[in-house]
């Protein structure tokens, strides 16, 4: 089998290849929908994961199987609606279809073939603009790992997640294509094991060499000399550059500051909220105490399961987005990247 | 049921009861081994564990089920070899056996009767000198946790690892006997999870309020104030003061510097070995990839697994010991605390 970074999602002769993530890492299987309803189970069993994932496979999901006779605002109305509901929760869900029906009332006037080749296009160009900031960002976080390529990551903030390369993995995928000798520690991410049945799993199958460690080893590891930087995704970036990111982040980060080794966070800017002023405004979720028992505690053990950490900003060495990098003083940094960006 | 601290061996009407920690957490069963092949099977089929509670169990084990006229240097010499069998690189296995077949040859004039008495008495004697040291422990430790009692514990050093009370858990145990607002986290401990499994089992049992969490967790439930002071047991002490333990130890050492959270460590005198020098001397044993992969990675992922982290002197605010506390310089502090034991 070819190393190949694997894809979440692909649009391909009218219908929806959704790569199954329930399925892995044992099996890789692809679906292919060429239906809502499939689009809409896909979703809905977590087979297609990441919030960016899941907002591409929402837009080709409005149109999969819709012949241009039947293309009306109403009928788009309802399957959005349909859509949405498969994952209430997930805000690029919503986000996705939402702009896909912006379009489709602007374009109202076109006839429905017109209208149905309209949304194609943007569909497509959801997606695009997605790959085109995975690339972005594995650009401007090359220079920083080009030196220091032996990586320790977290999570799954890969290819799975997105449309392709993924956010921390992006700038390590594009070293290892151009010959840098890297290597990433994969941290197994207790209690869901995105790490181990996912990054594991995409890191084996673009070849680039890696080895997965349990979440306590980190130190151990670090203490050896062996790794030169930690790279992570976030899912909220404060506007003072606080991180929100998979319960484990800030551990990660305190291990590199006493070893001396840089933080790196790697997001689209889009991830960033000039609206949240500190980490102290994000509310961290509670997840089910069955995660953490997992059958082995006892049934009464009480259980303490919070999905995410907030990394302070004092920790972080540099903020890698589509837009470029920032550095401490985030709260000047971030800010300019938006203002560059307009 | 009544809380009550779990023990791991007893002697009773001349059987040995081990609790059987592989059924644990699920089912709370107790063996009555009332000869030599039971506790030999147990010690095999780690039933029992912990360096200390096999050498008690051994200890009885070298008599059980005996008659009087059995007795004879012959015999004893052919169980013990039996025994050593059970688990050969059991280090406390070994010293028990050894101790008992001393104390045969010293009294090899005596009737059959009774030296079998002889030596029930030095296994009596091998398991209160453990539960002594438990104890004394427990008594030194109290002062430091008393006024902090939150804290956070990882792996098991607890009653199961002994014979009663454990080392790390000890003071905690009388901190909570004598009335303290005692609450205890739980680190799981991956990869084989002794936390999860054995001390969310034996804290629970004992009525001490205790909430699990994955090692990853540790950072974030500091940053929010809720651990005053980490507690964890070690396997081997070096003459510096470089402390190894269960992997993921460092870890927290580390996070106890960058919160300013007191970070102690307790163990009999007998765990620090002077003659090896510093953490550094010390080989840290690698295991098997599979527990890390669990079934849930990729099978082919590689997997570095080891077993125990050195933690550095500088990082541990006081070793508690059955004959006092040490603090740092530990280098001077260790070597006076076998002084005054002479």
């Amino acid at each position: 089998m070819d190393a190949v970074i694997p894809r979440s999602v692909e649009w391909t002769d009218g219908s929806v290849r959704l790569l199954d993530q329930t399925r892995l890492p044992a099996e890789e299987i692809y679906l292919d929908c060429r239906d809502i309803e499939s689009v809409h189970d896909a979703i809905s069993r977590l087979a297609v994961r990441g919030a960016p994932a899941i907002g591409i496979a929402a837009a080709y999901g409005l149109i999969v199987g819709l012949r241009s006779e039947e293309v009306s605002l109403e009928i788009l109305n309802r399957r959005a609606e349909y859509l949405i509901g498969s994952r209430p929760t997930a805000v690029n869900l919503a986000w996705a279809v939402r702009r896909m029906l912006g379009v489709a009332s602007a374009a109202n006037d076109t006839s429905p073939a017109g209208l149905l080749e309209r949304l194609e296009q943007e569909a497509v160009s959801i997606h695009a603009e997605d790959a085109a900031a995975c690339h972005a960002i594995a650009e401007h976080g090359f220079p920083l790992i080009e030196s220091r390529p032996k990586l320790l990551t977290h999570c799954n903030a890969g290819s799975l997640a997105v449309s392709e390369l993924g956010t921390a993995l992006a700038p390590i995928y594009l070293a290892h294509e151009r010959g840098c000798n890297v290597h990433v520690f994969v941290d197994e991410t207790r209690p869901l094991l995105q790490g181990a049945r996912l990054t594991a799993f995409e890191l084996q199958r673009a070849g680039v060499p890696s080895t997965l460690i349990s979440d306590n080893m980190a130190a151990h590891v670090m203490s050896q000399g062996k790794v030169d930087a930690v790279i992570v995704g976030s899912d909220r970036v404060a506007a003072n550059g606080d991180v929100a990111n998979k319960i484990g982040t800030m551990n990660l980060a305190i291990l590199c500051q006493h070893f001396s080794i840089p933080f790196f966070v790697a997001c689209p800017l889009s991830t960033v909220d000039l609206e949240t002023p500190t980490g102290a405004e994000i509310t961290i979720e509670e997840r089910d105490p069955e995660e953490v028992r997992a059958g082995r505690a006892p049934a009464d053990m009480p259980v303490y399961n919070p999905a995410f950490d907030v990394t302070p900003a004092s920790l972080v060495t540099a903020i890698i987005t589509d837009r470029g990098v920032a550095r401490p003083d985030y709260s000047a940094s971030l800010p300019a990247l938006f203002a560059a960006d307009d």
